[in-house]
């Protein structure tokens, strides 16, 4: 650990990095209520979700002190403005997978997804956790050129999404307008956490370089 | 207009409170192209999101010049902090009127909304634009007591969006599916814009107080 400025700032980005793995966590978690109907691990997703919105708010008064005490300049600054833009998408995507864990504790007892949909949301379930991990690996390791890797696993997850549409807005669809309506929003859910990741990952880029990728 | 920072942050919030009626506008002009089905209207929604991306562009790259040549503290740090965060929020306000125009060209020469939900649609168009102009008004004015007041109005919406989502999924509804799942994005998109303008005016408040409301 660096000591003044440097060293507060790898704190700070090692509380960025621990609030991207509880959103990898919470978005796992989430997606295995959904697909098993687990109420109790729904509750426990909605639950934990609390945990992130604290850390966020430590991680923008980290930021705010280190901004008023030491007046950081250039990359500096960039590197704790990240802290802050990126703090507030990662509560986002907590707050989306507990969207998700909050549609499996609604339709319980029964599954939200019927069964032909259970391999794609378990591919979006495991491509965006992966995002989130990604999101924490590159905010330790100073997170550059994330913004092209990420946005190419978002064009995986908008496909994915594209496909659970199609899907339930075939005219052989079997299922109710209630089942299409709730599915409509929780494929949107992972969709929106994709996007997410891929923002923090251009903000990344953005204070590691100075120039906004694309 | 005064000199020095005071200045430079009066110019700054102009430029917000500029974004915010453009989101205003965006909405109330995307309602109208998804209740008449005018798809020129729709396009020009579409094409004009490009001006509030650039507009934020502009806050953001302004605000970190103030960080990083005036070095404030205190309540002109948050002043300058609200306006990076509250850009932010406004480019999505309108990002989400675009998706609504979407809809609308998406469904032309359909009308994406059926007669039974005009009125609910209008509404949430009115309410929704209106809390984008109340946004404006509060920057100009210094912002303070907003987030109570956006608040109440966020609760109109979201009935709104309950009774949308309540209205599609009832057994006796005559549409399809694909009608049902375009108007669950669309009543998400209201309700999303109305969310934005509240976070906005919690911000306000935070950067003329110091606390954070509830």
């Amino acid at each position: 650990m660096r000591d003044g400025f440097q060293g507060d700032l790898e704190q700070l980005d090692g509380k960025l990095a621990t609030m991207a793995d509880a959103a990898g966590e919470a978005m796992r978690r989430a997606t295995r209520a959904l697909l098993t109907a687990d109420l109790l691990l729904a509750e426990e997703v909605l639950g934990a979700d609390d945990q992130l919105d604290e850390l966020r708010a430590v991680c923008e008064e980290d930021a705010h002190a280190l901004l008023a005490l030491q007046a950081p300049v250039a990359g500096d600054l960039r590197g704790v403005l990240a802290v802050v833009y990126c703090a507030e998408k990662i509560e986002r995507m907590g707050d989306l997978a507990a969207h998700i864990a909050g549609a499996a504790r609604r339709r319980h007892p029964d599954h939200a997804v019927p069964a032909e949909l259970e391999q794609v949301f378990t591919d979006l379930g495991r491509e965006t956790a992966g995002m989130a991990d990604r999101v924490a690996s590159l905010v330790r390791s100073g997170g550059r050129g994330g913004y092209a890797e990420l946005s190419r696993t978002d064009e995986t997850v908008d496909a994915l999404h594209a496909r659970v549409l199609a899907t339930i807005t075939s005219p052989s669809w079997p299922h109710d307008q209630r089942v299409a309506v709730a599915l409509t929003l929780v494929t949107r859910f992972y969709e929106r956490f994709a996007d997410q990741a891929v923002s923090v990952s251009k903000r990344l880029d953005f204070a590691a370089t100075g120039d906004l990728p694309g």
